[in-house]
């Protein structure tokens, strides 16, 4: 046992009983990474797998986060807790977080229910996509059933970790407009539900026989899951019950026929590769150090090596 | 000498030579990566290095390719050739390609010195940021001397990847708005020039202001360049002439003092180390077929050992 390991377990077994403060402690603990993350993946991994997680994401001004309020509740009205990830650098979680404009959280801020977190989209390549399920499990071993990651539909690692949920959610509007376009094609990938929200808007039709379509073309197989398109108004919070049955229905559909299983070790498989690399990437940064390191270095900085054949000497040099 | 080396080169000097389905083709294989991207990467590289690349970001909606559009019409009055890389998932650049919106670059569309392409933001995570500045340096080595890069600024990749441009040109709009908020800071971080774009409406005045003071609190050292801040009606062009000649300012004042050197040479040893990053992955998976990874993966599933835990022992096994 390290000298620190004693307070993340002391840590941990507050936040198991409830302890709010400790919870966003061993968070924090989880996005900075090193020896105390490692410590709390040891002790919230065991404990993890009971939870769900719901992804939602669309692109910056589709709603989202009025309809992650909307969601909260629709399930602290029927008494079960919720914990949010906000991952979307345009959330007003997010936003909230740095420049104080909390506005729509207002509604759930003191609710002991409810438990909401920004995560920081700066730092290392990756570090996300690495650090949310991280901070899912955390939420799921402390006891948390249900827990929804809003993220923005919009750059790569975003989508990603969207589609990584058990059930993702893509929130778009009426006409979609410029901002997603090219982007359809990634967001139909991941969609388990495709909601219009604001459809109070003119365009709800168009909108959704473009979805049809759109479906038609990716040709599902007879038996899957085929992604329901529902109109939401999440500021009146109109269709979101609707909304809430068919995330419900999503989840029955896929536990019944093992393929939430089938996710979710494919899932863990994919961690587990990515964790490898990134730890053979800071060996390869130590290694960086070295002579033959440098001068191969040198000769890319001189033009008479391209990085790529430089790379391959310098894991010859290690042995790879 | 491989069998496959003998068309790329060809590929190389017809490109060299003008051509610019060949050099389509050299962009198609840098996407694609593998044995004949580094052939197109050995050819090029050692031939990079006089062009220029600016990166433009920002919000989806915020008129980037307008504004990109607007500078290939300034850069092309003055007889230049340009070269424009779209990143952007919003871009009708990019967009066009996937969804035949042509709209906005028509005006260009058939200028031979004028040579636009989108990359795909799909594929492998980091795919992005390794194949970009490959594809720049393919468009420098043939003899673009300015690159345009578009990235739409939210995102974690697509934020780096316009960071890493000789001079970043940050877009935004009047009174910002949600869509960017939080992302404030990592846009702040990598800007060289500020655009407020579509400075006919009303705002512009107080986003000047917030620029400035998130500009004062950055303290940037006393010899270090200071991001202006200029208004331009992309649309109607007004500004673009102004906005050209600050980026060739910044050109100027970075080529002086050093730092634009300096600014190259990080950014190589960077992508070096990415390589070297992505070719342990690959290594990794490689190994994933073995035994020993496949016990360990069993653990995992099973919940007898966390993901961290795991890589530990797969390292070992490794050596590494």
């Amino acid at each position: 046992m390290s000298r620190r390991s004693a307070p993340v377990s002391e840590l941990f077994a507050a936040a198991c009983g409830g302890d709010r403060g400790s919870l966003a402690r061993l968070l924090s603990l989880v996005e900075r990474g090193g020896d105390e993350a490692r410590e709390v993946s040891r002790l919230s991994y065991p404990l993890s797998g009971g939870g769900y997680t719901v992804g939602l994401t669309g692109a910056p001004g589709a709603g989202k986060s009025t309809l992650t309020s909307a969601i909260i509740g629709e399930l602290r009205a029927s008494g079960q807790e919720v914990a949010v990830l906000a991952i979307d650098p345009s959330s007003p979680f997010t936003g909230g977080a740095i420049l104080g404009d909390r506005v729509r959280m207002q509604d759930h801020a003191t609710d002991p229910g409810v438990f909401i977190r920004s995560m920081a989209t700066r730092g290392h390549l990756g570090g996300l996509s690495l650090a949310t399920p991280e901070a899912v499990r955390v939420l799921d071993a402390v006891g948390r059933r249900w827990t929804l990651v809003e993220t923005v539909g919009v750059g790569q690692v975003e989508v990603e970790i969207a589609g990584k949920a058990d059930t993702t959610v893509v929130v778009v509007n009426p006409g979609w407009g410029d901002s997603v376009q090219a982007n359809k094609a990634g967001l139909m990938e991941i969609a388990d539900i495709f909601v219009i929200n604001k459809a109070d808007r003119k365009g709800v039709e168009d909108t959704r026989r473009d979805l049809e379509q759109m479906l038609e073309l990716s040709d599902l197989p007879h038996e899957a899951w085929r992604p329901p398109i529902l109109s939401v108004i999440a500021t009146d919070k109109s269709g979101v019950p609707e909304l809430w049955a068919t995330v419900e229905a999503h989840r029955a559909f896929i536990e019944a026929n093992g393929e939430l299983t089938r996710r979710r070790e494919f899932r863990l498989c994919e961690e587990l590769r990515e964790i490898v690399a990134r730890r053979l990437e800071q060996r390869a940064r130590e290694l960086a150090a070295g002579d033959r390191w440098s001068e191969l270095q040198e000769a890319v900085l001189r033009r008479t090596l391209d990085p790529w054949a430089a790379a391959d000497e310098m894991l010859k040099s290690v042995g790879a």
